[in-house]
């Protein structure tokens, strides 16, 4: 295993301190070690927008805290999601007296954690409302769409969620519209190479050289099919195909993009799948209105990229434009 | 060979074509499709900032192109350096009419294409100044500096110089500044996995499971010393030694930190290094202004990862705060 690690064990621990150190400008841990916070804080009459899931996807989820974003992320275990208690001082944190929204992706221990969370919020006299991500189209067909999983589309719905708290809006305005940011992403997976949990040594799953998985998780979750590897003009068109058919968007319609590393993919071939996906796309008619490209959401060292396309309308482009203080360039 | 690739003698022209799709708000192709421009344009009375080098380091160089930061950027294929035509043209594209800084890394190649270029460029009754990097503390001794080669630490020399640029300085003012940055910096990599060129199809050189190469060159050139892969902590630690045995700064000093992924690292492991990179650091009496950690110059698909340390005075602190509109965050 050539990695940089410490103790296997201990691989959540170090991630987060080194983090806190990189960036003490602007976030901080919260007396619970698993809650990263903005620095700015709570701010009095904003709506408090929350995250959490498990760790290894960085710099998702923590790297999104700041400044007309996320207020306060729950961090847990490598690809486990974070405790109830988590959740529960992450809203504490967020709560600047307008309730909190908590914005997670779909999956049993998120969703079990959250409402646990929730109840725990309750007796504090937290109002808490949540938008649940499933932009992961292979992950279940459209007709059962809640049963999908969320994936890199939440990077647009904290964005959206985020800004329009910002804003001053209500607790509903803003689960309001963080909800239509993730009803209108869509995202797919694509494996050339599988990720290993230091603390366990081997890949949790194989992907055979020569050979990729289409519509993987990002946990390593199966895909729809494995085949051959292809050109990466071939893959980029695979993806938009899935992405955009299951999405159905009329021609004219303005959409951002995110094309995000899975971790152990160079930068080079994201711009090199960027290039067949600009022309996949506007060869639909569709118009890209921003184009993200880098490793925005990764799964430990998975040799692999997602694409995210978001549809938008003039209130999702307004918020998509207010500037954020997190890691990453958004 | 499990990667995103089209046909492998392509890397470059389709990893630019996806780059100037992605950023076309900034940046654009110029007349030379291996020259990158700025959007803003060369802005009459200001002193124009160019780079150049080999591709394969994405986000590095073409992703620093932007305002207050470099106006122009010739493209090599990869691991090679741009010809002395991109360069001339890159120098073209950038002149404001007040001289063009031509900031770039200690390579042969580079060395004499720049020099070409430059005789060119005084045809066109254009005055060159250039500074050349040298930051790489592993490329040879403190006493023969001038053979050292330039790796990230060429980063924060184009930041400088260009903020310094920005505020309307002289081609004699941007020079010495962007020089003094590179001076006040000091580079070192580690690698735990090669990289391979596609059109090879199998690395280019070898490091052997459970060992690492410490000191090595951004494009595999062989490093100080092999060695039985150690725990994050022993890395990071050995890095801080090596960069500031060589950097000999006074207790108090004010330093910038970069800690960047060689290309198939994954981001969590750049912060868990980071974890002791600012122990080791502060330990030695040294104040950190402002840690950057991502992905910011790599090679390819090699596992590793670099740090850069450069320590500042009042303006480099100054200059390092303009904000400046690039690929990543700075």
């Amino acid at each position: 295993m050539q990695r940089f690690v410490n103790n296997p064990d201990e691989v959540v621990e170090d991630t987060v301190k080194g983090f806190i150190k990189a960036h003490s400008d602007h976030v901080r841990l919260a007396e619970n070690p698993r809650v990263v916070i903005a620095k700015h804080g709570p701010r009095a009459g904003k709506v408090g927008v929350v995250t959490g899931g498990g760790s290894g996807h960085e710099p998702a989820f923590m790297g999104y805290v700041g400044k007309n974003m996320l207020d306060a992320v729950a961090v847990g275990e490598l690809f486990s999601s974070p405790t109830a208690k988590s959740f529960h001082h992450a809203i504490v944190e967020a709560n600047g007296g307008r309730g909190v929204v908590v914005l997670y992706g779909n999956y049993a221990g998120d969703n079990m954690n959250v409402k646990m969370a929730i109840k725990l919020a309750a007796k504090d006299g937290i109002e808490v409302a949540t938008v649940v991500a499933n932009d992961d189209v292979c992950s279940a067909p459209l007709t059962e769409r809640e049963k999908r999983r969320g994936v890199a589309g939440e990077i647009f719905m904290w964005k959206i969620g985020g800004a329009k708290a910002a804003t001053g809006a209500s607790l509903e305005e803003v689960r309001a519209v963080a909800q239509r940011a993730i009803d209108q992403c869509r995202s797919i997976g694509v494996g050339l190479g599988p990720c290993t949990l230091p603390a366990v040594g081997h890949p949790n799953f194989q992907i055979e050289a020569g050979t990729m998985e289409v519509g993987i998780g990002h946990h390593g979750e199966p895909g729809v099919r494995v085949e051959p590897l292809k050109s990466a003009r071939d893959v980029a068109k695979d993806m938009c195909d899935i992405v955009l058919e299951d999405h159905n968007l009329p021609a004219g319609s303005e959409v951002a993009v995110l094309v995000s590393g899975l971790g152990a993919t160079p930068v080079n071939e994201l711009y090199i799948l960027n290039d067949t996906i600009e022309t996949e796309i506007t060869a639909r008619g569709l118009v890209i209105y921003k184009t993200y490209v880098g490793n925005y959401f990764t799964s430990l060292d998975m040799v692999g990229a997602t694409l995210t396309v978001m549809a938008l309308d003039a209130e999702l482009k307004a918020l998509l434009d207010i500037e954020v203080q997190c890691t990453t360039l958004l």
